[in-house]
């Protein structure tokens, strides 16, 4: 989808808690506003889907404070968190009566969850109940399971370190059923993105891949080009986050994208309402 | 208080949100994010309070759209929305044990309820009590009752309109108390700040001044001389609304505030969590 006007002040307050998670200097925190400011006016909304208007901005907090990795040690936090809620997970699934559909649902609680957005100390498994009750849209998960049944290899976007490990009781139930799962990692930091150690740490056993990216969401010119051959010849993915849908929904790929929808340009874009967690299946899906 | 480095991304959000409000041609609305991201830089956090940093932000978008009043539709709802309210406040009053307090709570409600920034048509009514029952400071109460018996006159200084109507169940019962109440609202349209005209389709009876400011809060520097004089003077005030703590906080006036701490900053500031109802007198009150 195209990047909206809402997206540039989003990007604003984007560049804020990324310079805020990488310095303590309120100088240097000044610096990437203004620049940011600054680099405003180059953005292209016309030319670029939301993660891709982003980019030069998750640079200037780079180039300001010098940090790669300013939410290295929130991730960690996040999947220490997340693996509290492990065995909650792997309960849910084994009882339920559609163990593929709460695996489903638990994946998108996991991208729901945010444990990057928070300011105090909640209740993680509270939270948790709190999602599994909210809107969801689950009506495509019959075609998600026909199309599954039929596949042998499975590409796996991942997006959040902490979100990972809510990943893992449905890549486990694929394996389980003989599906060959590739989970996608950023080769780089970026936001709080997983990476192949992040996805490590998270207790995921599946073979992990590089997308060769370091920006957020999959934008494949800026893949490798090994990622981007074995994304063509795909047959089935599924993609994690808003991001991913974001800077996938008008590729000719077939994706089913797990997500939350999180702002009012993806809620007018997919026509659900913001808070909605979606299962929507890539209408160029063949 | 002195703005912060949060009042920089806020400052974005306001200018999109007022430009969308005064124009649906997206070329003018991203102009204004243009500008305003050119303007960022020269915003000196230092020398000026959060309402004062917005100052040249409202102008850019006045200049850029030429609309001068982008909420003037949006107030006359407002204020036609929660006047359906008004015998429901003068019913909770009536029947309170301490009808002050309960005045006070509601007028607090009517910061609170920001019929601005929402984006359904909620149940106002419900929206009403959801707020009643939610966390309120009243502990100063009883020395802004203390304080009020011994006056004569009070100085309101309006915010919202809208707001405007929950003010009337306490500038009434003050006036039925011999109070002499001055309503002071802006000169010329700010955001949804309430001018002369709003007050009046409000229903307020009493007598209204204006502050001669055409900005948001109350910031003397803007303000007519008439009116700094009378502020000056005046040996009871009320506030409404956070952005006249923002921008009266560190004067020496004899101030009891009345707003709703609606980000962190402000949160920082009092020591109050984001979302708590206050009723705050200023340190320098006599």
């Amino acid at each position: 989808m195209k990047a909206q006007l809402a997206c540039i002040p989003c990007i604003m307050n984007q560049a804020f808690r990324a310079a805020k998670a990488a310095t303590k200097n309120k100088k240097l925190i000044r610096e990437v506003l203004n620049k940011v400011g600054e680099e405003v006016k180059y953005i292209d909304l016309k030319k670029c889907t939301p993660p891709e208007a982003a980019i030069p901005i998750y640079q200037i907090v780079t180039d300001v404070t010098g940090v790669e990795d300013p939410y290295k040690n929130a991730k960690r936090e996040h999947i220490k968190e997340a693996l509290t809620l492990y065995p909650l997970m792997i309960e849910k699934v084994e009882q339920s009566k559609n163990p593929l559909k709460e695996a489903v649902k638990i994946a998108t609680i996991g991208n729901a969850i945010d444990l990057g957005s928070r300011f105090d100390k909640i209740d993680i498994t509270k939270e948790f109940e709190r999602i599994e009750n909210s809107l969801f849209y689950l009506d495509e998960f019959d075609a998600f399971e026909e199309k599954i049944e039929k596949e042998k290899e499975i590409l796996y976007l991942a997006d959040n370190a902490g979100e990972t490990v809510f990943d893992r009781p449905l890549i486990e139930l694929l394996a389980k059923r003989n599906k060959k799962i590739y989970y996608a990692v950023k080769e780089k930091p970026i936001i709080n993105d997983t990476t192949r150690l992040d996805a490590e740490l998270s207790g995921i056993k599946e073979e992990i891949i590089s997308t060769g990216s370091g920006v957020a969401g999959t934008i494949l010119n800026y893949c490798s080009k090994e990622f981007v051959n074995f994304f063509a010849k795909a047959t089935f993915i599924i993609a994690k986050g808003q991001g991913n849908y974001e800077s996938l929904s008008s590729k000719r790929a077939p994706i089913f994208f797990l997500f939350k929808a999180k702002c009012k340009p993806i809620a007018m874009e997919t026509g659900f309402r913001v808070g909605t967690m979606l299962l929507i299946k890539s209408k160029y899906f063949r």
